[in-house]
């Protein structure tokens, strides 16, 4: 029997030694302030929360089937709902967000709705909108999420211990909820598998500093997840999450609670819909029964329980355009830019015709594509939901409901296609995507890539990254990034000090001095292009791992 | 830790005899004759195939990415096809199989082409159609699928030990395929526990006759499933399939891949898609690129490697069309018509206004829409992917792609949606269906459902059964049968003789004698309504259990 549960040999010597670091620099880890019951506990997110309030807790609407689900607007809605209750909210940034419906419940107040569980991709942005005025008003208190980003405010709540926060990676969010409403009370996946998500290490609430050590204390830890080993690779268990009320925005909803959605709106919406004792959803327009076509309905009216007209404009969360044509060639290239521009030109040459690609959520990966010859098209898939992205629109292409990872708005090619997020995790997980190529903060010489959390400082979540790394043998991971950090400090290291988000993934690196082949099996860099100009010894004052040289050295360009 | 292991004490009383019932009539286990290295193994279909064989066996063809998708005929795309292939295969009956492309491995000869496992709901009808030509040909020597229903062929292949067939309930069939394709190694489910299913009692591959016994030996057991209880309730752990090949039809496929689907064509198209190593798509109509909408592609073009044209006309399966007004009403009512009427019409005061429901897929449950007020509406799902089904359709509806779950034509009502075989048992699974009306060979006094299987005479398989069964907690199961069998034994009985569909699953019975509600918890019946002219007695000497009698017992009519 293939069974492996977690101890520490089960995590490589990085992960142990980023574990290390992570009770390092603020946070300390008191292991008597965690209650153990928690560990290993195999309940869903829903009677976690019973057990901790009352067995007979049901914070839910009462549904009963038969009434009409049209109510007049959202505050009538959610005046049945109770405090406590779990909260699947849709959206991907603030692209498809109940803004309507998280209005009425903010206008509940926090004395008359308050302890709330909110399980969504993102919890606002740093501007406001989506669940923030939810966690301003304090009614939020604890969130499953895999990206904060930019929101500073929910940052600095976390830190100061005013909320917890699960982070889970987003694929695994998505198919966690898919599990909660499909009757799949667990499942396994690669994701975060030599991660601190797999060793329970990332805190969930911090208390206050203790005085003695001058660190925060740690009041909840994450829950270490249980692995085993199928086919010979290492899967962590992941359980069910459902929810109490689940709330979205749709374009189109119909009278029985049929829903249509337009694009990239579809992400979390269609995947929380179906997960939650009661679900309501805002309307861009409401229509008569009969008026979707069967074949168009992306959410099916068994889900939904009530209606209400959306009232609030939707928002744009990063309004991104086109460059016009030579706006980018006006003036002289600084040295940065032009290194740059060698790593997404030497990026691009891995992006075959017909490939399928995921290039991120910003910086260099995402420019590789400019730099493709005409007659190399390539798919690219957007991690929200899109495969076939287009480039940014112009003034008059843009369109709220058509985003990418990064929350700008895009365009779509044609062949293009949009989906939900269980479904655009599936397609990562499953190794459909070619190459996969991310940014770094380290990445070592077997291939382990740290980067998304910098303990005590950056705390913005791991997004899709632990998902985009978690099937390397099909789909090829290459790093492109700046062979250095600002500091001067290599990125290239023997083992990365920083926390994983994937152990012994990436292939191949690009930086703007050379590429390195990776060997993820035995472990070990060669050196196979140095970039004009940049000979060996360059290469090695500025890495801080051991490297073969290749025989046939090549030139970058 | 709640972790159970298959032990005898995981069954139930019932599930023991079933058990002890299998081995008595004409097949015979002998456990010497199946290798122990089977059970309990984590492997995936993919890799057990691969250890039969050869570590390098690889009969998948060989796909580059950026060569044009669409090749001339089927018989182009399957030729690099290699013996010992695990091969996908859409359609539910006839509806959406790759008509053309079975057709084209047929082509290629036993001698060409050979050793191939298929998985797919159903393996060709009576009639033929479907995988049919490739059982016959002896092509295939090994099937997964959930139901072979009247196909006599198949099933006297296996009864001969000409072909090994693992059953597996369509919703676990299903949701293994989609987690093959979404990187999942491994899932719990409800389904099949406390079943032959779940102790692996079902036998795959029969063996000749034993000389000693006259009974048939077993040479491949079933795979007993690992248990394991989450928040209370049993799960068992199924885990995920890959293919070689997929092979499916669908309406209009463009130049890069992407499909959209026809109605209830969906089913397991959209799944089977996704899970192999090389996706090859029948096109009824093959459309240029951007064609399609990006938000009604069903099936991403990532998935697919190859498209050709369809070019076997579709069939119906069982053209069932609307009876003309006053056709049912002519001539005296028979007496067993008059029995089947009563059942249906007290089982339609079950279903409510705005409910949810599923009514299986054929006899008495069926029948029972018929007899609603016309004020009362109800959503009709139907488990191969259609939630508001309509009546049977004129001369002038009859659509090939709109069919029910036992392959009859239908119609939709406005406000139907249809979705992939995936989706429908996440619906059903998940709880999301208000009542669920099966019919019964036997039920027992605490609710155990046996309907799919009589051990050595009737080899149906359970289809989607176990399935509709499995979340009795949130979806009420009803019962709709007749009282007593053909033979006139009982079918309400203390203790199930045949194998469980369910266990502890049922909440009421319907009879043309009687009402029973059942206690699934501490088990027990009590009898709460009696047919006019029934008495106490009558009930009594024709059901095989104890019963309570209501002190308020009231008139079925």
């Amino acid at each position: 029997m293939a069974i492996r549960r977690i101890t520490s040999a089960c995590l490589t010597q990085s992960t142990r030694r980023a574990n290390a670091f992570l009770s390092t620099p603020s946070i300390h880890f008191r292991p008597n302030s965690i209650p153990q019951a928690r560990h290993f506990q195999i309940t869903s997110i829903r009677l976690e929360q019973q057990a901790n309030t009352s067995a007979k807790r049901d914070p839910a609407p009462k549904i009963i089937r038969g009434q009409s689900k049209v109510f007049k607007d959202a505050d009538a809605a959610v005046k049945d709902l109770k405090s406590g209750a779990v909260i699947l909210s849709a959206g991907f940034g603030l692209c498809g967000t109940a803004e309507t419906i998280i209005a009425a419940i903010e206008r509940r107040g926090k004395d008359g709705l308050n302890n709330l569980t909110a399980v969504s991709n993102n919890a606002g942005a740093a501007g406001g909108g989506g669940l923030s005025p939810l966690v301003a008003s304090g009614q939020i208190e604890r969130l499953i999420l895999s990206y904060l980003g930019g929101n500073k405010f929910l940052e600095k709540k976390y830190l100061s211990g005013e909320i917890a926060i699960e982070l889970c990676p987003q694929g695994t969010i998505a198919e966690r909820i898919r599990a909660g409403g499909a009757g799949i009370p667990a499942f396994f996946t690669p994701t975060g598998i030599n991660t601190l998500l797999q060793s329970g290490d990332i805190p969930v609430r911090l208390g206050p500093v203790d005085q003695a050590t001058g660190k925060s204390t740690i009041l909840e830890k994450g829950k270490p997840r249980e692995t085993r080993i199928f086919d010979g690779k290492v899967y962590g268990m992941e359980t069910a999450i459902e929810g109490d009320l689940a709330i979205l925005r749709a374009w189109k909803v119909d009278e029985a609670g049929n829903c249509q959605f337009r694009y990239t709106t579809k992400a979390f919406g269609q995947v929380v819909g179906k997960a939650a004792k009661v679900t309501i959803v805002e309307a861009e327009n409401i229509v008569p029964v009969g008026d979707i076509h069967p074949d168009n309905v992306h959410l099916q009216g068994i889900y939904v329980d009530r209606i209400v007209p959306s009232t609030v404009e939707k928002v744009i969360e990063i309004r991104k355009l086109k460059e016009v044509e030579g706006q980018a060639e006006g003036g002289k290239k600084s040295e940065a830019l032009l290194r740059r521009e060698r790593i997404a030109r030497r990026t691009s040459k891995e992006l075959k015709h017909g490939y399928y690609v995921n290039l991120g959520v910003a910086g260099l990966p995402t420019l590789a594509p400019s730099y493709l010859d005409p007659e190399t098209k390539v798919w690219i898939q957007s991690e929200n939901g899109l495969l076939g992205m287009g480039p940014y629109p112009t003034e008059d292409e843009i369109d709220a409901d058509i985003i990418n990872a990064g929350k700008e708005t895009v365009t779509m090619v044609p062949g293009a296609s949009t989906f939900d997020s269980a479904e655009s995790f599936a397609m990562i997980r499953g190794g459909h995507i070619d190459v996969s190529v991310l940014g770094a903060l380290q990445v070592s010489a077997n291939g382990d890539l740290a980067n998304f959390m910098i303990p005590g400082k950056v705390f913005k979540g791991m997004g899709g990254a632990m998902d985009l790394v978690g099937n390397p043998d099909q789909t090829k991971i290459m790093v492109a990034t700046e062979h250095v950090a600002k500091d001067g400090s290599a990125k290239i290291v023997e083992s990365c000090a920083l926390p994983l988000t994937g152990a012994r993934c990436v292939s191949t690196i690009i930086t703007d001095l050379c590429v390195f082949e990776v060997d993820r099996v035995k472990g070990g860099l060669t050196l196979t292009e140095l970039a004009p100009g940049v000979d060996v010894e360059e290469v090695r004052s500025k890495t801080d791992a051991k490297f073969a040289v290749a025989d046939d050295i090549k030139s970058m360009e």
